[in-house]
């Protein structure tokens, strides 16, 4: 979405105040550069303290006070954590799952299905966007946060899943046969033989069930859509807050929802993106959590929702970090940067995840380089905000796969996440822009080259896609492990990569664990070229017949094929390599310099040139521009001095 | 059991096949030289969708297909895995267990005293068996498959294992007494008193409900065979596929089943036999396994009715490795190698687990491989089946010791079947033959060694067979840990080894942990030498005062005892010295080269000579003879280069 | 408790016994010199075998065989463990915990506030106490043993903290504020919208509830008392086995009970001390144990109940190490030595924990080492009596601190008790006396030096305290982590460290984890001294602007705070540097010569020197003085040499 200037701000919770602070808060923000807060998405029990009974005093202090100091005003519905006398109401409102039924206390733990659920949250999102008409400060809505199936698998959730499942297969017979239900005598004679699925070895029904859940995620942003969009007046925007697969940070593709799919329930998509700092700080996870959710409107500018300020314990940014990450998101397409969150909790589970100001309200270390933030945001914003970015690849992502993997048994293989960031990051690395597509896309036109890491499970309908793609002039890179089940998980009958031979122009059937074999790791195929060229072989006399990297001219186009975890470094140097002759250009700079280029809202070309390292590095500019930050010009050929942890934005 | 040939083979699965195929696996495998199929084992819910409705299309199928190739099959009965018609009429039919009710969907989960499982399993076998009758191709029947009582332990077993103390102990005062209940307060007031045994911290009650699951094989196998019985012709035999402890390999004795009663229920001993490959083969699993199930039935020929072709993950074989493979089946007194299973399964949980065609179906490098094996039985397999094995010596091993040590109270110390495999893997490795016996045999005369590794629980009468045993002449060799308790799991208050320090010479009461005392691993005993003669210290000031190996001359034999889990290498020292004191010569040859000998059917001597290793090495004939692979004579003394993983079979 | 004679014996069960020994035993006891067994704790199903129906026989024979042979006994409560038929006849007894109902079997797994428990326990020990009235032999009681709440979290236990909750906030008001439960929407909007505990993550809730639960041991213990002081002769003590987080080990501060609380309810503390041994043997775990025993009641000498024999698998005592413990536990203050247990157990889960004899009853090695003990109490414990120590240097512990920092949420920081540890030992190694006391202590002014490791959690009044403390000249020395909340764990809003940063004239609001930052380990504050000078700095160059330690004058006293957790060897080399400007001198001699002052009942001074190692040591008098246990005088400046593991007694 495009907007008319860079938010920058911070979730704030005047509600979970020890003391009352709200002007003096918004003052500091201002004097920070803020100009958004999101508030009320987490409180429901303040919002409505015993069933039917509201009180938005909090609410209304937050607005007032944002609005005296001209900041704008992101309001959230608060369904993800319920109120005490909601779960003391409904006994079965807690979700039923492979771990057992859920405790109250923690948010995100109820079943999203229930109907006494659903008659609440109605209630509760009605009262609060009735408070919130009078505020022109209010600039849009937050859908909830983080929505996820929270595993729910109770008999509700059971009984919509065998609807589910007889709409789509009609027949037992029908699911038998394509989840291949004999083994160990799991067929079903009716459809009221249909167990419960917490108990399944089949890794096809254990899948579907969990692309139900995931649709169930969709179903419900779109019913709050609904309602949400009975008030909002046309120019507030509606946004959710996607999070990604979680290792500590934001590591990957969210398995628990399709993100592509319900992106649909709002105007403008936003994130959260949280990543390891420090000595740590690599970008690759800005990098990563931004093009994703750039691909989930198709391109169009996205908000940061959350990110961090002082974060959890051990990840205090070091000086210039939190500037250096702040423009990283602009630079991949954000035109919200808000921190999570202003002022630290002196309760509970995150009270040592911090915010911008620690728990004695002082304007520390981290309050001062945030400051310089907002400056230069307001300073310079115009030329940053709407950066429309342009890649010439598209990674296809896919949640089918990545379930289809965590079902297969194997002792051994990287996950989904593992192989979708090895590639990607590779391109980051490389300073090779991409944008992420999901497995629904069919044309693939617009980009020179399509990447599939790991894309285990797809429909023929894909394959014919891609086969025509590369045969038309497009470029296939894919890796180990793709096309190796139809979307049912079930594996394919036809010689691997699934019905793609003619294309890779090499086939395989045999793959193993390598042991001892220099530069792969993880897993191996043992691919026998029939017209392909070989790239790499694998070296270790046992697979001395065997190719590792493939390139296959095919029609127009070619197709290229990884068949183990290659190192990284080797893997850098296979693309630099290979990516050429797939018409895809290897820029001059790597890792720790990190170059996004795009063009601003006002069509001019901005480069921003980022330093991910604690050493001073050099940029040559490449052509006749101005620095903006230092408002300077600076000539084509001119070296530019990055100072660590620093950057430059070029225009 | 006598065959008149070499079966080879594999398990067949039409009722998986997502495509009809029966026709062309079965001319591909006669073409491999393959004889014979196990079928119909798993999948009850193909052969009874619904409750009472039969449909053995696809069994006809398998049979009239290898019967048009001439092809024998096994026909198991499908009650290891039931349906989930099954499961929804008995609420109650899956187990109860230590971690709570099983789920419906694994194999292996159900309890089988339920009279309601027991009802449809006499059902669908009647049934099955109806079928086959027409079949002169169907040479034999496997009971169930790898049956284990899946740790029931609901209300129903609960009463059975009340039941059977009383059966034993008559009072609740002897089982007090017995069991040592007085401890933490829990003596039984009345029959009634006994508690859910899950709670239990008795080892010699948790000991002993073990033995009572163990038992419940035993008699289920028994049952089956029973109404097998009844329509079995004369010459078809009864096996069961007997699996040992799983340590994602077949690793040692079966902890869930007393096979060596449960084979009372077979007229031939089967088993599967899982081992690490590629650069981990070392040979010493199958040798472990094969050793294993030749003594189920007294030396008796046994089957392999499972082993792997590509198997799971990881366990791709190297080349060569497969036949090598084969043939030390052959070498341990097999009759018959099974792979697992003929083609890959194209769903769940074991989709990745390959057999020796890959889902693509093309017969690969792995199905070539099988070829050669196929035609060599064919060619020479008159001279290797019904192989006679010879041992001197003889493991004694025991399901109460392997549960009795697993329930001891310590912070360290080895598990019984690392003590197991590490002396028996000493032997296999030193190339001297053993033969695996119970503890309940009491007559060792057959034998000049008796090996007793980790003995933990005795009864008295076997103690007294030992001393016996060598007061006559025999040698006696334990390891540490041996002779400690009674059945019971009670710990003796004789002094140690339990009642036979007489015969050892020596005494000890002091054990402990070893921390750098150099060789000893896991657990060092403080061995008392009276009148044994001492073979090794405990290099340790703290220890110096004691024995860590003693051999000790009784009667006209010897005994000699471990203290400590001896490096690997320093217990092949020990044993190269200390066997030829007891009678045992230790041959030449050393593990990568593996030596196995026997009588054939024809009453020859026949030697295969296998290299578990990827380097040529060379062995020399040590008489006149033949290599049959090669049909080419061999001189006494001419030396015969071994290629890697490769062998030979001198007759 | 001051006593007439060092008491040393040994845990007795003749109950547990396959065999009757009470005369042997005793006999052999007498002549180790023992005159002390504690009877009769753990096996109520042995004194009531049945509901109601009671059988002493055993208790009189231990009694009359003790008497026989001049031994006294304490005579334990019996409750700690339910007999089968209590648990069958109140099917709620069992503890419903965190981890779900408890399982029969375990001891120590009730419910202690359910009503049918506390008839049974008062009737079991009247009738016990009943029986023992005779005997002037019974020197004492022990109630219970070892008790907890045993995370009782039912029905009962929850109802039964509500009620706490109201008395102590008086309206959900107060309670949502107090504890932050605005935090994802847990407010309460009345007392029966308390949510089951167990699902909260609410850290001051979470606290909350286990301070309840500790609360639970002391008025269960306080409710014994009652009914033993009916019984109890003036002259017979009532003592409790108090004991340690346990990490395999007695490690730290118990977490399940505020022993300085229920320590009213003894007459003299008693505790259990259990540490590794061999090569692992420090005499930390003994110091800090006798040290915390000695707080309980202030100062008083205590009882070790309970300590370890050859102990569990793998700490067996290395020659001398047994005499070594035994004289260390005395230099600590305590007057009686005990041994879990005498005989080695033949049954169950302490089967391999063993006592002074092994199970075959011979008196082995540990026995004899034994003998050399009761011989030297014998004849020299009238000087070792009733020591008196005195100690410049308070430790001040809290299980508010204990519980607060476990439940703060963080990805890393140490726990309480490797703080208190870390602090502690380095004391220990630098051989400074300290003494114990907890945080309900608000006046100092008897220590030199007060130390908090990480005193988490705090009430306003012991700040107070502390800044009054240091105004009139005390020392205070804080780690890390201290003052950081208020006693319901909310953090405080003020400056860090809590309230206090005038008194270290220094403050910080971040914290991070150490990355390669030389010496600092798992947490790190950044502190920004004001007027304090910094003693030790972080040596990173992000790190660079901040102190890590630092030491302030503060009106007639100072105050130094440590921000991480230094290395050991720098621990020391600060405090080395630190204690002498707060008038703490530092000895000369480190661990591992152990040094222990005091003064004994006949007002001399005692110094024991104690060799925690495997090389002799030397010592130089620093007066006249007698060796006790060699009896010769020594000479002030010569240089005794302490065996291995050896130790003098100078007086």
């Amino acid at each position: 979405m495009k907007t008319e200037k860079i938010y920058f701000g911070a979730a704030y919770y005047d509600e979970y105040m020890p003391v009352s602070r709200v002007e003096e808060d918004m003052r500091l923000m201002k004097e920070a550069g803020m100009n958004v807060i999101r508030v009320a998405e987490s409180t429901w029990s303040t919002w409505e303290p015993r069933d039917g009974e509201f009180d938005f005093s909090s609410l209304h202090r937050m607005l007032r006070g944002a609005k005296k100091y001209g900041i704008d005003v992101i309001v959230g519905t608060p369904t993800y954590a319920i109120p005490p006398w909601l779960a003391r109401k409904y006994p079965d409102i807690l979700a039923d799952t492979h771990a057992g039924p859920s405790k109250y206390g923690h948010r995100q733990n109820m079943d999203i299905t229930h109907p006494g659920y659903r008659f609440h949250c109605e209630r509760i999102i009605r009262a609060l966007l009735e408070q919130v008409q009078e505020y022109d400060n209010v600039i849009g809505f937050q859908l909830d946060n983080e929505t996820k199936p929270y595993d729910t698998c109770g008999p509700r959730a059971q009984a919509l899943f065998k609807k589910w499942l007889m709409d789509k297969f009609g027949s037992v017979e029908n699911l038998n046969q394509a989840f291949g239900l004999a083994y160990w005598s799991n067929c079903l004679g009716c459809w009221d033989d249909l167990p419960d699925v917490r108990g399944t070895i089949n890794n096809s029904l254990a899948a579907e069930f969990e692309a139900f859940q995931r649709n169930l995620v969709t179903e419900f942003l779109l019913w709050q859509r609904a309602i949400v969009d009975e008030y909002r007046r046309p120019e507030q925007f509606v946004t959710h807050n996607f999070d990604y697969e979680w290792r500590d940070y934001s590591h990957a593709l969210q398995p628990d929802a399709d993100q592509f799919q319900a992106a649909e329930a709002v105007t403008v998509a936003g994130c959260d993106i949280y990543h390891p700092t420090a000595a740590y700080l690599t970008g690759a996870e800005i990098s990563f959590g931004g093009d994703l959710a750039r691909g989930l409107k198709h391109g169009q500018n996205f908000f940061v929702l959350e990110t961090q300020a002082q974060g959890p314990v051990g990840r205090l940014p070091w000086p210039g970090q939190l500037r250096l990450q702040a423009f990283a998101h602009l630079a991949n397409g954000a035109n919200m940067v808000e921190y999570w969150h202003w002022h630290s909790i002196h309760n509970a589970i995150e009270s040592h995840w911090k915010g911008v100001l620690s728990h004695d309200f002082t304007p520390g270390a981290v309050y001062q380089e945030v400051k310089t933030i907002g400056a230069d945001f307001a300073r310079i914003g115009s030329h940053l905000v709407n950066l429309k970015r342009h890649s010439e690849v598209a990674f296809v992502v896919s949640n089918r796969s990545l379930t289809g993997l965590k079902h297969s048994y194997a002792f051994a293989g990287p996950n989904y996440g593992d192989i979708l960031r090895w590639l990607y990051d590779a391109f980051f690395r490389l300073n090779i822009s991409v944008d992420i597509v999901d497995d629904s896309v069919r044309d693939f036109s617009a980009y020179k080259l399509v990447v599939t890491p790991g894309l285990y499970c797809t429909e023929d309908s894909l394959l014919e896609a891609l086969r025509e793609y590369v045969k038309k002039g497009g470029h296939l890179l894919s890796s180990f492990r793709s096309f190796f089940c139809d979307e049912n998980v079930k594996i394919r009958t036809s010689c691997q990569p699934g019905g793609l031979t003619d294309v890779f122009g090499m086939t395989y059937d045999n793959f193993t664990v390598p042991v001892e074999v220099p530069g792969a790791r993880e897993w191996m195929e043992l691919l026998r070229p029939e017209n392909a060229q070989t790239l790499r072989h694998y070296a270790h006399p046992a697979y001395q017949d065997y190719a590792c990297v493939t390139h296959h001219r095919f029609g127009k186009g070619s197709a290229a094929y990884i068949g183990t975890m290659l190192e990284d470094r080797e893997l850098e140097r296979l693309l630099t390599e290979l990516l050429p002759k797939m018409g895809i250009g290897v820029p001059e700079y790597r890792w720790p310099l990190i170059i996004k280029e795009g063009t601003n809202g006002q069509q001019k070309k901005v480069r921003y040139v980022l330093n991910y390292s604690a050493k001073e590095n050099q940029y040559r500019a490449p052509e006749n521009c101005r620095e903006l930050l230092t408002d300077r010009k600076v000539r084509r050929g001119e070296t530019l001095d990055i100072a660590p942890w620093g950057l430059a934005v070029l225009e």
